[in-house]
């Protein structure tokens, strides 16, 4: 063994998740798997480790380099931990194309890492919920994409007011820079990045990188309309009513807080329509919560014909921030109801043959077979937010009747296991 | 976008979970949970990157570099991809040890990985159940151990005597070669891990490497006692009770799979006590199940009081492998309960509210917003296994009242959302 003494700090960025937050973090992935089963998405899920270069093609060199775990095995593969779901399933669905039934839902919650910078609460790895609708091309899918997305924060019981849904679309803004004269697809994609990036730079900053593609003259009236949600130029501006028809659609369907964004961009290029984005409208947490849209030939890079898709995804770093934030977190208790508590480490072995007796109707129990003093043990029970203690001495042994104390009540019932069980309350 | 195509699979030696292999895993992960939750066990879990020297101390060099995917992160920390549970349980039980209240039962399905030669049925990932109580020493904790292993197997529907269970005792054999003259720490450790192997050599070669370490007049007993079951020798070699104990505690919980077996070494260099492993008896998958036991000071690297352990680890790709050998796989049907038809895609949009309608009453609802004709949305829903669909056209729009269809009865029931909703079978 070793002299120096290890650290029991885990790798730098990662968490562990002592039972209190692992509880937490399956609350969260109940809820979010429920949901989305509710509106018939299949759960799959794939490996954390992908070819390296499946990142390569639709991401930049650098980033795949500088911004993933990216490593050479033993057998001169490249390999990367990835960073996010979408092309993952892209790969799955393009490699099953002939054997699915399309339309296909899917939704995952997997593992993902990024080698980011650390700073404060910036992690390495996060697990997101990611729903995917392919094979579908009207804007009825994008609609229930959005009211799946929506149903989930319903589900953990937040109301409508403590978020919002921003919409727009990959379309409109081509027609809305046309107005403008942007038709340079380069340029296109310059402003499309710059809009993206508005909310976390200088005003100032924003209005001059606007000049360098906008005349002038018509930078104010730009401006105006990309921080507006005026709908009416929706019936002006291009010939596509998809938008149009998602905004009612979502109204139609009771959600309320959904707008018209139209400085609202999303910074992947796989979008080709409908995007949106929810976030957080308190104060102290005030940014997005999850993002998606509509990409129309996602699997393009594996060949064949192109399948069409719309889909999002949500972490649950951001997730639990929003639940503590407007107190909707609910902790669920991870201890046994039921403990059993021998006087003496001779009772042990009994207390395992009488634990069985309670678990096999059900019950989750577990016994205290320390050599700690019997008003300890109860302690340790009451501190674990344990329901039920049954002392177990010589007495309970020779007469089969046992005293189980309700903690949390401070009652006492006593009885048989068959009397006792119609007691607990689980 | 590049001219080459990229290529669908997965990365070597790991798997795509498409939703029925995804059903299957759940299954399991859930039995596993449900089952250590009613011995009263908390989940908790940790990143899978872990810091490369947690495994550096215990493992030698050369399987730490050759087995297992270690890599030097930007900030020139080695990290690993933890190929087994344990020394992370460890770690995170050190790194509370103040605070936790012990005795402490936790367990965990992590995700896995070993950078295997590649070989048929050889994955480099996996995930397993592991288990563990930490801070009871009695031997009750061991047959709690060996229970709440067995019964994942019972919760599955398996009988017992589809598996077996062998126990030994890592104190016991120290006994027993001290009966054969083997008293010396390093022929010890030689001697068990020959032991370990026994059964992966051929017999010849196992009596010839005996020959190294038992005068030659005493091989054949040697050899008759480890292969045999005589609990007659418990008796009569060594001082420590344990073994026996714990042999006649599982049968008074009625465990009757399990039995004595001097032969059974367990690799770990970690055991000290009690060691276990469950076999399937079937001759198509005549292997190991699963292995556990004693460990009595796993978190000894952190510094610190020691802390005594006992536990197992399952893996999932033998589990499933015991469910099919055995028949006992039920595959999850994972489609939506009900599908709503629309004739055409002008009512695509009120299929969605439709189908919101009955998801507010909890059933699990999706609409087929494709251009198929109905009659192919039809087959599809039956292929996926939908239990019933509704045909929506204009005549259902226009009096309120549909048609459900149960597929598998091919029986139709007529009536308003309310008047069908009693009649769907979930």
């Amino acid at each position: 063994m070793a002299d120096k003494k290890l650290s029991t700090d885990p790798y730098k960025g990662v968490r562990d998740f002592y039972p209190e937050d692992m509880a937490i973090q399956r609350y969260i992935f109940d809820t979010w798997s429920h949901t989305a089963e509710s509106f018939g998405y299949e759960r799959y899920d794939a490996s954390v480790l992908e070819p390296a270069e499946l990142y390569r093609s639709k991401t930049s060199e650098e980033i795949v380099n500088e911004q993933t775990y990216t490593f050479t095995d033993r057998g001169d593969r490249e390999v990367t931990l990835r960073p996010e779901m979408t092309p993952t399933v892209a790969r799955m669905v393009a490699g099953k194309r002939r054997e699915l039934s399309f339309p296909v839902r899917w939704y995952s919650i997997p593992n993902l890492f990024r080698y980011e910078r650390m700073q404060r609460g910036r992690l390495r790895e996060h697990w997101q919920l990611n729903c995917d609708l392919f094979g579908v091309d009207d804007y009825t899918a994008d609609v229930e994409m959005i009211a799946l997305a929506y149903q989930t924060f319903i589900n953990f019981g937040a109301d409508p007011e403590m978020f919002a849904i921003r919409v727009n679309n990959r379309g409109f803004m081509e027609a809305l820079f046309k107005e403008f004269d942007v038709t340079d697809v380069d340029t296109v994609a310059v402003l499309t990045r710059l809009i993206d990036r508005k909310d976390k730079m200088p005003a100032d900053d924003f209005r001059e990188a606007l000049d360098d593609m906008i005349a002038p003259s018509r930078v104010e009236e730009f401006l105006k309309t990309i921080e507006g949600r005026d709908e009416s130029i929706l019936d002006t501006i291009g010939t596509d009513t998809t938008l149009k028809q998602v905004l009612s659609g979502l109204r139609e369907l009771g959600i309320e807080n959904a707008f018209f964004s139209p400085s609202l961009a999303r910074g992947f290029d796989y979008y080709t329509g409908t995007i949106f984005e929810f976030f957080d409208v308190s104060e102290e947490n005030n940014r997005s919560l999850l993002g998606g849209g509509r990409y129309d030939n996602l699997t393009g890079l594996f060949g064949g014909d192109p399948i069409s898709g719309v889909g999002f995804g949500m972490g649950d770093v951001t997730m639990r921030d929003f639940l503590e934030t407007h107190d909707l977190l609910i902790a669920p208790i991870t201890s046994p109801t039921l403990m059993i508590l021998p006087t003496d480490e001779s009772f042990n072995f009994e207390a395992q043959r009488l634990a069985q007796q309670f678990r096999a109707e059900g019950i989750s129990v577990s016994v205290d077979a320390t050599t700690k003093k019997i008003g300890k043990k109860v302690a340790s029970a009451d501190k674990a937010l344990v329901s039920a203690v049954i002392v177990l001495g010589e007495d309970e042994l020779k007469s089969g009747t046992y005293t189980m104390k309700n903690l949390p009540e401070g009652t006492e019932e006593a009885g048989t296991v068959e009397e006792l069980l119609g007691k607990i309350i689980t």
